[in-house]
């Protein structure tokens, strides 16, 4: 039987876009189904009763939720191409902990002002030079190929340009490795292809921010 | 070379209740480091410097960190006795969507008062409810043995007794499957051996809040 994947999707999320990239690396075909929020499906309620959220991917009709459980599951079913986590325990603890410790750290920069944005920027930039520092002079989280972390960490590194027009700031500046890095791994077209335009992200925030009366 | 593991833990923790719990049904001999919290060790910074959090478990001098990372890196690791996570990938997801489900639901019931309290107390139950449904008829989460979902609510349950006490209310008489679960695993010596006194957990409670000014 061939192997049924959907995705329950909204492009601009970063959860799934990582599950997209995942996918995409692994070369596996998937329907997309793209959610409206504002009145989700009977499908993603009925796949993801708990947290009502998406990304939920449905392989053969059984639903997984959360992106990093996603992404370890895409890691575990399909392993011959592009494994994610290494083999070694320690190693994938090690990933997993890098992986675990990003999180939407940009979105306070979006959402303040004032002090209070200064505050965001400084968390964001602390955080992405730890990032940084894990990074050292691999070429890849992963090593020489895309792992786990890289894959957790790319959306936001897509977002990048909505935190840096918002917050009027410059990551580059103060984190280049991390934006070398970046750079990288969209001339790659499994990523590239997986991953909204930068623009039309932060169209999409002056849109919220709108809709949320945030100015 | 013989295993070198240490645990460097806070006795109340659940975090670390997990990682003790689980050492014990594997039957790993380890050393346990208390932290004093109010003073961490040059080893525990040294060793989580991102988190700077116990528990974190030393393997052959090796850190890793993150409860439930933790419990899937000993499963990984000493895998020939007591199976945490099923091996087929969906049901290995399904387990650890569950596990990372499981929250400190119960501080807020502690932390709060009046109206404020209704609520967290409501969260609480309603949370438990969910984890009622996904145990079902099964005598564990993990089915006819403990496993990952019971090792990562069970240090709660050690917590239930503090929150009935601080919340006035019984969960027993609204979760009364989820109570009869945790009295059954609490048979076991390797969870009882495992867990400190749920008495001596209040009381811990109880300085804590005189020392945070909390009434």
């Amino acid at each position: 039987m061939a192997d049924e994947v959907v995705l329950l999707d909204f492009w601009p999320s970063p959860f799934g876009m990582r599950v997209r990239i995942a996918l995409a690396l692994k070369g596996i075909k998937y329907e997309s189904k793209e959610e409206n929020l504002g009145d989700k499906s009977s499908l993603l309620l009925k796949m993801n009763p708990v947290h009502k959220l998406i990304p939920v991917l449905i392989h053969n009709g059984k639903p997984i939720s959360e992106s990093l459980i996603m992404l370890q599951y895409i890691d575990e079913v399909w392993k011959d191409k592009s494994p994610l986590l290494p083999s070694d325990p320690y190693q994938r603890a090690h990933a997993m902990f890098w992986a675990d410790f990003i999180n939407v750290w940009g979105k306070k920069v979006c959402m303040t002002k004032g002090e209070e944005q200064v505050t965001a920027k400084k968390e964001l930039i602390d955080c992405l030079k730890l990032m940084e520092g894990e990074l050292g002079d691999k070429t890849y989280f992963g090593g020489e190929n895309l792992g786990f972390v890289d894959v957790a960490l790319l959306p936001f590194y897509r977002w990048f340009y909505t935190y840096e027009t918002c917050g009027n700031f410059s990551i580059e500046s103060e984190c280049p490795t991390v934006v070398a890095w970046g750079k990288r791994c969209m001339e790659k077209e499994s990523v590239s292809n997986s991953v909204p335009d930068q623009h039309k992200v932060y169209d999409f925030l002056l849109q919220m921010k709108k809709i949320l009366g945030i100015e």
